[in-house]
């Protein structure tokens, strides 16, 4: 797949980095001589944090080209993703041009004020024309806004919103049009707000920041609005909470008046306190302190399959088929797993717990191969590790792709012996040899196993006793290296 | 330190919660006969959720007694919180029995809308009365707005912010009053414009849930409105945003009308969108998946010491040195833990790879207590583990109070053998035995450490020497249990 992004600022950027390292090709258009380096720089932040929501290694990243035209951006693309300037004569000319040479491909707009049949005026084919409009940093948030107009075609509305889903996004489809969607009618309705409590001195943006991401900031990255108020409700739910707070509707809480003069003293108070409040930093800076805090809550969330973590993990679930395990072959390669930033220890190499996880991945792998997989657990039964050796050979860093294998030592009615190599491109990082011990975990002591678990674990012990046995197995701490 | 709680609903549980389960002993009155059942839920929650965020073993918890009466309540209390019901003549009526008879002690109020000078008409002592308007879940959000008029004791105010940054709580002074502080006011005018979108047929509530927590929701728990508009302005910052973001404020994008009509109709078809879109879950399960993200948001922002991370980060510093390490006595005890949910695996005990996390805390604190901290490790020297023997004796679950202590077994120039205890109440749940070799980082190979380090680790030796060796010790994996 080629997608074609005309515009290559922050949002353009941002989407490309998405398409380039989902595997897909990306041409791009955009006339300002900066457009590489800059495109370059956040393509960097989004290899630096994008990978690690991943628990599926990343595909090969797909194919970057600058293009001298625009027709040459959009030859032979699948789709289009247009974010120049919010000009609406602008967009107008640039849909006019693409559509001369590609009438037929799905073009979708950036756009986070204008309507897409505002968009679609003039256009030679309305029906491939409407708005997906994504959230900075785009490589990152997975909404997009995806609007369509009643002009736009049913099937390319589908079609892009299939395109997206590939992409890790959440499409958003905003069933009615109207002015900035909906994502942005709040960001402006709480901006006017801000403007008007920093240009009364009330607060300073600094002020009014912490009093956003200090409390219901957080909130609102894992439940909305409404299904905040629907537990400040109580077990009476909604209704009660209508009830509670509909009569404050009235108070005059907010400023309901029209916008603040938008003035030079205006933008002097607050760029002054925004240099106050966040001038220690960088921009740069700033955009790796804010993807760092959100692969951590994207990945708290992937952990509780909640919200924008589920998405990231049905984005995985869709990839992992193609890593699948292979297990004719032995030792068994089991796990792929790719070295995350928060792996890393004060030395920059990953942390020496994280080696036994990688095992952990591996033996849980082979579990499941065996029938001990999660409803055998809550049958009552789980093999339990009794005992582990671990050798450090080498050292991995971030973005490093490790497998795990197993190699099968001895098996009988209660007993697992097992040896795991965590490799690195063939390159052995660690080796850990373990007993796992059958359990029954209500009477919390050694049983054992059943036919069903010993009959597949058999003949992977039987093919594993032709395989050389470990020079580390059987190795105590300290015992001299042969 | 006694705290009143006057009011034991959502609100006042969650500080209840709070205060308990800081240490703090608390009375509450609440002349609801269910309030005891309904705060025990609360509470319930917070000791499932709050001990997760602590890196230090939580202190004991407070003592927890039902008043039978308001005077009795505030008897002996050296603070009072208010969350009776947003109604302005019963907080005066509460805050007139209340200064009968303890007319000096600092009475915060939760409201989310008056005025303190509003709170205060009327009242025997104005002088220690403020606003403290805490966010659901109390227990779990940072946010304070400590709101004084100019009748509030300067000195009053003070004493409340330090005692509640001893709650690990983030008190923000707001300097002027006005209507619904500060954070209410965004959360206000989002309201009115979600109203509007509901009532119009644009989005559902589920549909708008969506569009704040899979985009600027996530932002919004990490930076504000303007660190992160910052940023959009690129390296230009915040006056270019400004520039060119400023003249859209002039644009019809929000509701600039009144208030949505508060009716039947409305509350309808909010309650049943609402039921649509969360009613697959009770209210309990809503609180605890909402804590359980917020742990894990707050968790990982923690990790890396920013916004709400670094209040818990400070909160942990104050509280650590009531557990300082104590290196006399043999084996050292040198870290101390508790079980956190997010520690556990499938079978609902402490996952294999944090037994392994536990003793690299432990040995962390002795290469600290040694001299082989992370200034010593910036000047390009270390100490990496070579091998490690894990012994699994027992298991732990979430919750559990562990501590790490370090037996050394033998030192050398390059090489140190440890011998570690992971232990709950002094029984041991798992024994790890490591060789660490210290390492010129650069060159990548083990070398002898300088005299600055042996010098200290050699008395331990020495001391540890006359120490029974411990049995496991020397073992290899699958060797007969002696």
């Amino acid at each position: 797949m080629k997608a074609a992004i005309v515009g290559g600022g922050v949002i353009g950027g941002g989407w490309a980095a998405r398409f380039l390292l989902n595997g897909r090709d990306v041409a791009v258009f955009d006339p300002d001589p900066q457009a590489e380096r800059k495109l370059a720089e956040v393509l960097a932040n989004a290899r630096a944090a994008l990978p690690s929501l991943s628990d599926v290694p990343m595909p090969q990243e797909g194919r970057l080209t600058f293009a001298g035209s625009l027709q040459e951006a959009v030859e032979g693309a699948d789709y289009i993703q247009e974010s120049v300037s919010e000009r609406l004569d602008l967009k107008h000319r640039v849909f006019a041009q693409i559509q001369q040479s590609a009438p037929d491909v799905p073009i979708g707009s950036s756009t986070s004020g204008f309507r897409p049949s505002q968009l679609q005026q003039g256009a030679l084919n309305p029906e491939t024309i409407l708005v997906a409009h994504p959230f900075n940093p785009v490589y990152l948030l997975p909404l997009v806004e995806v609007v369509p107009s009643p002009a736009t075609a049913p099937e390319v509305v589908e079609r892009v919103k299939e395109m997206l889903r590939g992409l890790g996004m959440f499409p958003l489809h905003v069933r009615k049009e109207i002015d900035a969607h909906i994502a942005d009618r709040f960001l402006e309705a709480v901006w006017r707000e801000a403007l008007w409590l920093v240009k009364d001195g009330i607060a300073t943006t600094g002020e009014i920041d912490e009093a956003i991401r200090m409390g219901f900031g957080l909130r609102w990255g894992q439940m909305g609005l409404f299904e905040t108020y629907r537990i400040a409700g109580g077990e009476a739910g909604m209704k009660h909470f209508l009830e509670q707070f509909g009569p404050c509707l009235t108070w005059p809480w907010t400023k309901l008046m029209d916008v603040p003069e938008y003035n030079d003293e205006l933008v002097e108070l607050i760029a002054g306190q925004s240099d106050a409040q966040s001038g220690a930093h960088s921009i740069r800076e700033l955009e790796r302190i804010r993807d760092s805090n959100l692969v951590g809550f994207l990945r708290a969330l992937k952990d509780r399959d909640w919200g924008a973590g589920r998405v990231l993990r049905e984005h995985d679930d869709r990839r992992r088929a193609a890593f699948g395990v292979t297990p004719e072959g032995a030792p068994l390669v089991l796990a792929h797993m790719q070295v995350l930033p928060s792996w890393l220890d004060y030395n920059g190499h990953m942390t020496e717990s994280r080696y036994l996880f990688a095992a952990s991945e591996t033996s849980d792998a082979l579990l499941r191969l065996i029938g001990a997989d999660i409803d055998y657990v809550k049958s009552g039964f789980s093999y339990y590790t009794a005992e582990t050796h671990i050798m450090h050979l080498g050292e991995a860093k971030a973005g490093d792709r490790l497998t795990g294998s197993a190699q099968v030592l001895g098996v009988d009615g209660k007993r697992l012996h097992i040896f795991i190599r965590i490799e690195r491109g063939g390159v052995v990082l660690a080796t850990l040899e373990q007993v796992l011990l059958h359990v029954d975990m209500a009477a919390g002591r050694a049983c054992t196993a059943p036919g069903t678990i010993l009959s597949r674990l058999r003949p992977i012990a039987d093919a594993h006793a032709a395989l050389p046995r470990p020079k580390a197995a059987g190795r105590h701490v300290g015992q001299r290296r042969r």
